[in-house]
């Protein structure tokens, strides 16, 4: 009927932990499925009498398709044995309204792996927001089909693989790209400017989990040399889109867009230079609200609660 | 403890209509209460034992001052009692949780009278979308302490009245708005560029309830000649702001906001005419948010709920 | 080698006036040429020794296109020869230049027709300006395909003339537009969202000199129900388009483009309300620059001088 | 009568290069004089005879202070000996028109030095930027009254100075930075979320070139702790502002402001982690407005040429 292809985050911990007077713990839950009357109230009650505390729900129904969907977050006390509760919600719950549901340990930091090609500013950007505390997200590593960024890398002391792409290279190169992502148990990847077509494979193995950065307003000037169609066509504003991965080339679920006011005067070379501040900070943005599990796909469209 | 200070719209009658086959009646809820836990999970298992599918929930908690804010709209039953269903309402959750709340029905418009000088943007501009059907609203009049736009009412065919205003006519003036207010049993008052005080007696008859519009990013350039003060302090963006009237000259919650991008080549007279747009969209924005029941008012701050 | 497709605005009107003190007249030049070294230098001691006194002037090179556009406003006592100035300017100046060249009289208001089918909200954007005196043109009459909004055209006391399209009616229609402008002495032509393709003898007899709304961001969502496109794509920013008609549908000059933030919670009819908001101002904005002598066109791009 | 505040750029080398196929120099000329007819057509005019080729021109008028400003780029022989333009240039133009002006040769890059404390975000984005190419400047040393963010300047290999700032090291403190400001050549100086005051001292050796980012959209909000006065107030957008440093706090010429929306959902944590992208936006972007020397100081104001 409908099928689950959000990501799911990194798997929660079975804890038992007793202490005194202990903080509570966040867990945030995403969930969709059919639309029917009752949804938020039987899950509000649950979650009431299971001993958590709502402090944010926000829903939407997407009328059109028929499909509910919901984000939580409660604060449970530390002793809350988490695995009790997914097999609650499970079969008091899930079952019930045939659910596709996830939930998500606030303290567990996602891992992260960025793809790179030759462009500095976006991976620039993540980095020093990694840096600074602002992302909360593990690198394991940064790979790249050039040498040129591995500097980069090591200003931030993160490791650097380089998997050069070629016609000939290009089943290796999903196959080493594989291999990282299974060695170093990534959640997700970033494609900060990464200049090759994702192997199908690939994307199969992180669905909705491969967020990439294009540098147009899409559908406008989707495919290659965005800024030069964009200078052509004679645009006011010019745009940045971020996005899910998806077979299809820049035809994903969009997750964030920017735009920019541009004129007659802009040569190419200047809306380049207007693009880049987009593209890094709507990549940023897209991340961050993957990060922070505001974003479910359905229908190759997103819903991202702010 | 705290206060119920938002505007309760016209009361909803009560009805009882036996059809074959009704079409729901969409039910808007708006409430605050102190903050605790299990107040969603109530509401929502209180709409559904009572025959409401809720179709919409926005929740919102001021951590701050320790107050949870909700806004429902729940679908119920042409026939369903109104008259029992706030009373229940009122006896088994809202004396619980120490509630302020209101409900609203969909389909009664709110009675708007709009208050204008001798500026014909802001004017035209409601009156244009209440023309077109945009904004849901009945007009009983338009007062003015001018006789310049009575032009503009009798093209649009709304009653207009002229109220002058001077320093030896303010306390007379209050008491032919008042007067006219309570006669055609306003909900609402748009100040759509008045340039008068309005009296403490008219605030007070209408808590919340007078939507100004403010012609600068307030609270910059609060006061007369905002043009003026934003050219000599050379600001790169101009802004208006929409707000509550409250007896603070510019100081009540604010609704909506917008700007717009100027540069050193905007004289006064440009700004102003770049300003006009920005007014007559936040204004018409913010009257909208109001009539669709999107905003609270608590503290001095808005909650809007888009 | 290149050629001359701006408008020509009304030509100004040899005048002989001679008054003690008079008030200076402002012209304003559009210019363009090939690209060389010494136009700026030549046009301002050109208009410097024929008692001009510049008082604007911006200019752009388009250097791909080795183009150079310039615009200046100047001040002339009010018995210049305006003939005369003309003359001069052909023979000392647009000849060595090979210059396409126009000058325009501030106070000689333009005539702009409109054209609608059945939406009000960019017609009572355009008249509400008219009527304010925001925007200085004369309007002659609205025709329309429907009967519908000849009360808004009753409302303002403009001439209003249904004319039917059907596939039978096509060329008599378009030659009954052309009878119009004609008689009219019109201008330029303002599609106010007039739902019927232009026929390519009303484009050839008005080029850059119709001015349509799209409502999208161009070149995103070219052609039919754009909302509809946005919200299937799932964009996260909607925008409005205005620009000159050519044969090509939806792909003329664009003129100003602005663009709002929407969410998943926007259906299709809340994607058609936050449009409305940007077509009507979008499209005003372009009708005034097109007014104030502001744009330029070549090679299907605008130089818009702000 | 009226007295030039911008800021001198690093003073041109008189050269003579001979070479059989010299690339043009590109040459940035800021003017502004009192308003008077016929400087456009003198000033293209002298340029063209001492071999020049305008290629930008952008000028403006206050018309309320009665003061013209001019910025032009001018292409030139690599052989022009430039000590003689300057000298003509004084002589027959800046006499007579009563002239401030500077010349600015493209290829020398001026010595930004950066002020910090504890935030990372303005300097990362900052160094990111000078690493890449973006921003085309030296950057001699980063000064901060704390030693947290040298591990920054190590990763990007700049010197580090850390100069405490107390009640009693205030006026050592100056000194210090007026030594290291004179020891570097520093043209200008950035304070990227520098937390102290700086010295009149400071300010009056560096008139109009100390770059501040407050973080806020002045005047509103000026001082200590803008987020909270935003979150306090209600508003519906927030926004940043990069200005020059004059004596009076936050009080300078304004560069450069960008704003983002915000709602009642935005605690004061929300509202920092917004601001700060909006500050490293807008800091960088001043700073690239400085260094492209477009930006002239006037009455407090500053003329922007973009």
């Amino acid at each position: 009927m409908y099928k689950n292809i959000f990501a799911i985050g990194p798997l929660i911990q079975n804890t038992l932990i007793l202490t005194p007077n202990p903080k509570p713990v966040k867990l945030t839950f995403l969930i969709h499925c059919p639309d029917q009357a009752g949804i938020i109230s039987s899950v509000t009650s649950f979650l009431h009498q299971n001993g958590g505390n709502v402090i944010y729900l926000d829903q939407h129904v997407d009328k059109e398709a028929g499909v509910f969907f919901m984000r939580l977050e409660s604060d449970f006390q530390q002793n809350t044995d988490k695995q009790v509760l997914r097999a609650s919600f499970q079969g008091e719950l899930a079952n019930r309204y045939e659910m596709e549901w996830s939930i998500h340990q606030e303290r567990i930091k996602p891992r992260m792996a960025i793809f790179v090609s030759k462009y500095k500013h976006c991976l620039y950007d993540l980095l020093s927001r990694y840096q600074s505390g602002e992302l909360l997200v593990e690198i394991p590593f940064i790979l790249s089909n050039h040498q040129d960024l591995s500097f980069i890398a090591d200003q931030f002391q993160i490791p650097f693989h380089h998997v050069p792409v070629s016609k000939e290279l290009r089943e290796k190169a999903a196959q080493q790209q594989l291999d990282l992502i299974e060695e170093h148990h990534v959640d997700f990847v970033v494609l900060a400017r990464y200049m090759q077509i994702i192997s199908p494979r690939v994307i199969e193995a992180l669905p909705n989990r491969i967020i990439n950065i294009h540098h147009s307003f899409l559908p406008a000037f989707a495919g290659a040399k965005p800024y030069h169609a964009a200078f052509k066509r004679g645009v006011k504003i010019i745009g940045a889109t971020s996005h899910y991965v998806t077979e299809e080339l820049d035809a994903g679920p969009i997750i964030a867009q920017d735009v920019a006011t541009v004129s007659h005067s802009h040569f190419i070379e200047d809306l380049v230079a207007v693009g880049r501040d987009l593209e890094k900070i709507v990549l940023s943005k897209a991340v961050q609200l993957h990060v922070k599990r505001k974003t479910m796909v359905y229908n190759n469209r997103t819903v991202v609660f702010t």
